[in-house]
């Protein structure tokens, strides 16, 4: 398995992963937004970047990212929007593999944190998370608008 | 009291406030980033903005904060980066008319979502952030690189 | 007439008026891309913003601008990427006042320059541009891909 | 020679380049300007990117560039910023290979232009640019502000 930026030849792969992930949380995008974000992610203009997973030419998961400016630092934050890995792969080092390779991009770009959310009822995610990363005492507050 | 954009002559009554924001977390970011922050409020290519609440052409509370694209809608999110408060003048409102305006905007710009960070220990922020959002089941993991 | 920042109601007139530039240029982008610019002019993530000449409650012109970096100053550059107006209201000095409009806005936001192109086939369009701004010595180079 | 990112490490070397591209415009930006063109090459967060043209471990030249929305495709333009050769080690090739990498990743990344301007008394420049790229029609009007 070896992790790589996700390009223009992926589409089709990509969208099955995709909406796994999106059956994973219940939601329907439309195919509009699915789009939208294939197009963001083929966008240099726009800072949203993937990362994909991939064994014997077969995309098993993915990581979408974007950098952005951070108060607190000269350099930037990264933050990892979404992480998925195909049901029937789970298990095998995937997920840690992207984490892995998004933490040395991070590191390379010169990065001051690399941070992202999971819900707090997710313990399959957690048990992944704990041993890569930091759980922190921050909270989220929302406003839908 | 009134909320109006941060803007050029605000600087040393920006710095005080910032300052004492830093303090609360008992952080020193040093001179240089101080400026930098202040450059990128003063910078539109730069995606962070601030709001000031003013009192009698005194500031006292500030608000950063910038939309950034995501995944899951063809819009934006806008992110509370800090918000503060001088502390002689809490418990007047002034914290909630802040996000009153952020939020105006946020909407008025198309954004799907409003969202901040908060400490769980961070009691005094909650009592406020309660009253005006949803506290969400997110956690956050961080990797410092 | 008066100038404001092109807003959600907007579209279907908005459409026609940019249908009528893409004529001018013998272009036809296709329904996706108009509405992909669209999507952007409505996204506060994305930097590209439009102002809207209106008279009685029509539309009667645009301009598309964004906002960049540049090396040479702290600040930002301001580029009017695309300006229009309605061919049966020419004349009439809305090009100059959705200029005007920019230059204030840019002036505002602490920009260094606001700049833009033309074809130096367009005379009519640099019978205005005379007026209102410095003709460069820049000679613009593509290697289209 | 090769191309490669400019990184953390080059800073000196950069700066003694970067000092020799702003006297041949005359221009003097001052020490904070050119590090916070720096910290912009170093901060992922920022659009803005630098190549560093290397022969034995020397910086020769660089190309600073950043990718921007255009409203005309779906992806993006690259637009070449400042463009720069060690005057001792001109003629041999160094500008050259510097646009025929950065034609390259623009391509990867699915621009559809990379494009620069440069001065019409520049023919130095114009000898090398006619044979790599297209001189348009484009003229550009300024309104500094």
């Amino acid at each position: 398995m070896n992790i790589r930026m996700i390009q223009e030849g992926d589409f089709d792969q990509w969208l099955v992963l995709w909406q796994g992930y999106l059956d994973f949380y219940k939601v329907d995008l439309g195919e509009l937004q699915n789009r939208a974000v294939w197009m963001r992610l083929m966008n240099e203009a726009d800072p949203l970047q993937g990362f994909a997973a991939v064994e014997d030419d077969r995309l098993i998961g993915f990581a979408h990212f974007f950098f952005h400016g951070t108060t607190w630092y000269q350099t930037s934050y990264c933050y990892l929007e979404d992480l998925y890995v195909d049901q029937t792969v789970r298990s095998r080092g995937t997920g840690r593999a992207l984490i892995a390779a998004l933490k040395e991009v991070a590191l390379s770009k010169g990065a001051a944190k690399l941070y992202w959310h999971t819900d707090k009822q997710n313990e399959t995610a957690q048990a992944l998370y704990n041993k890569v990363a930091d759980l922190t005492d921050f909270i989220r507050y929302d406003i839908a608008l």
